[in-house]
């Protein structure tokens, strides 16, 4: 799966992740008056609409980007309705050739992590047969429970082929708190870091490993230091755009092969109708809105490889 | 309901939380065979034999019990229909008047983590109307992503008296790689009971706050500090019995109240009849097992404090 996505981001030149975070602020009135004159003004009303504008939102852009993260949580606030939203939308991801990497920061201990594996990257034995949850490609996972806690995942990624992005440095602004507490000398995140590089080497692909990294574009300096740190890690980026990370940050998380880094926007593309540049869109032309957010993104990361690195 | 459950567990003498953790091989032959002939040999019989298994076990022990912990992870695994078989346990704890930890260890940013607590214990506004996803009473959350991460779920409990779990030191053997860092003279864990104690402040109870911390029951040494460190959080203790946690290590878990910490058992109590000494209550008794298994955890409790405090 990490030689599909890297094939994929080749491909389509746009080391890009499109974030499939629906609030319903961002819902055009017309789509959520249709669901909720189908479905109801309800959970299952709502669940309708966010599948309905992923929808639009995939079908605009699928053929530019190589990969998507929808946010659970984003459904799981509506319950097992918004999780079927969810599910749909990983089907139809993956249906339309993208990468589906499953933000959902998981992470337990022994059966409990191997049961989160089971469902979000594998399959459940009932009787003869096996069955999958919500099967998407990669997931983000959370370290503090340490190799007990990873090691589940990596057994099913190696069953299945997939892949793991683990929280390193996050993006948001007290990620400092707790990692970047200096043990022996050097902060926490370059400790969970070695692991990563060391968990990676446990399921490597054919130039980088399935076992990725979380590193936000808000911490630049940071990402320079983790990227040379685990040089066969892709690295997966929040924080570009909206919570402030810049293009010209982002150079030195990518290799100088010009891979190992996927960089997310999430708000900034799929509510880019709603920002300053895009009002000519409305809320009717919200997908192609999206679309143009993508060339722009991909225009911008383009510009700044070019001058910078 | 930090209150409701120090109520509770006065009442009961019993300090137990029972972990709702079912796996497959837990659940007797004919329980599975009755669900998968009535919905299918796939995901949706396995929820039904699940829930069927839990209620079994809830309706012998709850006059006995202050509460219960579905662990997430294991509903999650089969996907959508296993996610119905948590909401549905989790509704039927609560009309037996049961407290309900949600053990789901969520934790992400901002909006973010405010989406993962209204969905877990507030209600989402869609229209005119709000509603519920899963409205579990307590949660367990990860604090790897600072303040930024616990904030906004302390804003949901403080709207609707709910509490928050905090994993500040885990049960399992690799807990230590990260948490047990030395930062400044003194381990990680440490840090975060501070963060603990202070998050704490922000919502108090009577006596305890709402806002609790993990501490397992395999480092009792560490247990002991934390107790000191974080006098008004109430510490939910995993790893008694199966982990390999012993009652009389679990006393300085206790303020001298007698209060301040709640136990968790989970295969120890559900799957007590696949046990030495259960032997005699078979499959067909598996409920009634965990009764007994219930009351001779709550004398084990109750010797140890009488002979260790």
């Amino acid at each position: 799966m990490i030689n599909q996505l890297i094939k994929k981001i080749e491909e389509m030149s746009a080391p890009i992740v499109v974030g499939l975070d629906p609030m319903l602020g961002f819902i055009p009135q017309q789509l959520l008056n249709k669901a909720y004159s189908e479905k109801g003004e309800n959970l299952e009303g709502a669940a309708e609409a966010i599948w309905q504008y992923n929808k639009g939102i995939v079908d605009a852009t699928y053929d530019l980007i190589p990969a998507v993260k929808p946010q659970i949580a984003m459904y799981e606030q509506f319950g097992i309705e918004g999780l079927k939203a969810f599910h749909k939308t990983v089907e139809y991801c993956k249906e339309k050739g993208l990468v589906v990497i499953g933000d959902i920061k998981r992470g337990d201990i022994g059966s409990t992590s191997a049961a989160y594996a089971t469902g979000h990257l594998g399959k459940v034995t009932i009787g003869e047969n096996s069955y999958r949850g919500f099967d998407e490609d990669f997931i983000t996972v959370n370290p503090y429970l340490g190799s007990d806690g990873i090691l589940p995942f990596i057994e099913v990624c190696k069953q299945e082929n997939k892949g793991l992005f683990i929280l390193v440095k996050t993006s948001n602004p007290s990620s400092g708190e707790f990692q970047d507490q200096m043990v022996d000398g050097r902060p926490l995140y370059e400790l969970v870091g070695q692991k990563v590089k060391e968990w990676g080497e446990l399921h490597m692909g054919s130039s980088y490993s399935y076992i990725g990294a979380v590193v936000g574009a808000t911490y630049p300096e940071m990402g320079k230091i983790l990227r040379k740190l685990m040089p066969k890690s892709y690295i997966l980026v929040p924080g570009y755009g909206a919570q402030g990370g810049k293009a010209e940050d982002l150079v030195h998380y990518f290799n100088k092969d010009g891979l190992g880094a996927i960089v997310n926007s999430s708000r900034g593309i799929i509510a880019a109708y709603q920002q300053k540049g895009y009002e000519k869109f409305g809320p009717e032309g919200y997908a192609d809105a999206a679309r143009q957010a993508v060339v722009a993104m991909r225009e911008d990361l383009k510009k700044a490889w070019s001058t910078n690195r």
